[in-house]
């Protein structure tokens, strides 16, 4: 199966803690890497997680909020240092170019690689990227400021060609696209050949979502039914649920609450609050509503269809 | 001996590597602590090496390189996160306040506490700071942007009162206060009792320099003569030589000459390049030409006087 792997760069919230970098992922979708929250320090946690600078070109910014988003400027620094010369792409709630230029043009003087910022709205949903394999939506969320959570889906793959079949058919070899995009054959002499006789189903398009930061909403749990991974925020134990709606987050209960509701496969909770000295609590009070429920952790990556990695 | 301690934050050059943070160190007071450059996770460094955000009123920064100040941000939003009353003072050469006034005005609607920016001019030594025990003054370096190193110099203490001989010439209360400043005493009698006789010298003043980012410089050595701790950057070995001088840096080995002629006291090297693995070639060339030379490494706590702590 294809790569799709979900890194955790760093799992903490605002206030910084003795074990956690504020927010920052990667998903690696066969080896194009997608940077998802930029916290301060997400630089060096990539390359902690021994990943490419080389295949980055996207970065997605939920909102900005300084835990996710300091950590642009040194990165694409770094970028420069290293005489990259690929466009890297930006996508952000509005103002983040506007806010950046004065530094990134001080700090940069001579860019060797241009870099292109994508305002997005975060009222609807919006498709925001595309490519032959993959595509990304928003997926509006309520905070204290504009937000918007992502949605990385697969394309639904080609099927697969059974090769002892389609020579015992004798298909000509120009058929064999058609075919794999789902087309029967027709023989010379007239026989249909149903496509489901020439081919095995691809594997299952995969889907990864990401919430953050964000009160629980029906809306999310909507948009995300089904996924096969759903990161979502539970900065909070139940104990601290009137804080947590005070400041527009999530508990770990709620988060897997909305997790069951919306049927997905696995849960990975995090941005946990700097109050707690470990995170075993918010996966207690998760766990018992949701039971496929991980605590995100620096360094963790996790097939986004599977099991654990490291 | 009242504490003077140099913490380590991160010792590393502009590339991230998996070994080591930006440039940032603190130096401990008699617990006040002075923050010296803030590269990109300062903060969490900070709060690694179980420091006190509330004891932290000073911030130098060399010069306007990322690797030096991308920290500053995140710290700031903090600070203010935390809801700090007292005034911060950021010192640094001309430039930063301008740069950073609107991301501080867009991340910090409202600010709990006020920053005061304080611009130096990088040709000539001055002081910049000083309160009862201490004084920094600005050492000029030369790079490719205007920097300063910081010279952090004790003030030499008073003398202390040798009670018994005090008793026993009966000296009244409010001469105390002279005698410690160094004055004789002349009992009713007229017989003059000499200082030395009625006190003990105070404890020798202490310094600590930090020299970096800089070509080797002969008016740093005449600067930094005789300190207890001089903290200076050895970003390349002998064989990148050629390199350290074209981006204006030193090798460790020319910073341990630099030692060697100052006189100093024990030496720290830092800012190493993304290059080495580990330092290793680095502390052997340092110590060849200057013994007393310790390597710098992220938590690394060095009393300024004395003997390494952690």
């Amino acid at each position: 199966m294809e790569k799709f792997e979900l890194h955790i760069l760093g799992c903490g919230s605002a206030l910084p803690t003795t074990r956690h970098f504020p927010t920052s992922q990667v998903l690696n979708v066969r080896d194009k890497l997608f940077m998802i929250d930029c916290g301060e320090g997400a630089q060096l946690q990539f390359r902690k997680s021994r990943l490419k600078f080389s295949r980055l070109n996207h970065i997605f910014i939920s909102h900005l909020h300084g835990d996710h988003c300091f950590g642009l400027l040194g990165l694409i620094s770094t970028l420069n240092l290293l005489g990259r010369t690929a466009d890297l792409h930006i996508y952000s709630p509005k103002g983040l170019e506007e806010l950046m230029a004065p530094m990134l043009a001080f700090f940069n003087r001579e860019m060797t690689y241009r870099l292109f910022f994508h305002p997005f709205e975060t009222k609807e949903a919006t498709q925001i990227y595309e490519d032959r394999s993959l595509t990304v939506s928003t997926i509006p969320l309520r905070h204290r400021i504009p937000c918007c959570g992502f949605l990385f889906a697969e394309k639904p793959g080609l099927n697969h060609i059974v090769r002892e079949m389609v020579d015992y058919y004798q298909v000509p070899l120009y058929e064999l696209n058609r075919i794999k995009n789902g087309a029967d054959y027709v023989t010379p002499e007239g026989e249909l050949i149903p496509n489901s006789r020439l081919t095995r189903p691809a594997a299952p398009a995969r889907r990864y979502a990401y919430c953050s930061d964000t009160l629980p909403l029906a809306s999310v749990r909507e948009q995300v039914r089904g996924v096969d991974l759903l990161f979502h925020e539970g900065t909070f134990a139940e104990e601290a649920a009137p804080r947590a709606r005070e400041t527009f987050h999530t508990t770990a209960a709620q988060a897997a609450t909305l997790a069951r509701e919306a049927g997905v496969k696995r849960l990975v909770i995090g941005h946990f609050s700097a109050r707690y000295e470990d995170e075993s609590l918010l996966l207690q009070e998760a766990t018992r509503i949701f039971p496929d429920t991980v605590l995100a952790r620096e360094t963790l990556c996790l097939s986004v269809d599977g099991a654990e990695k490291t």
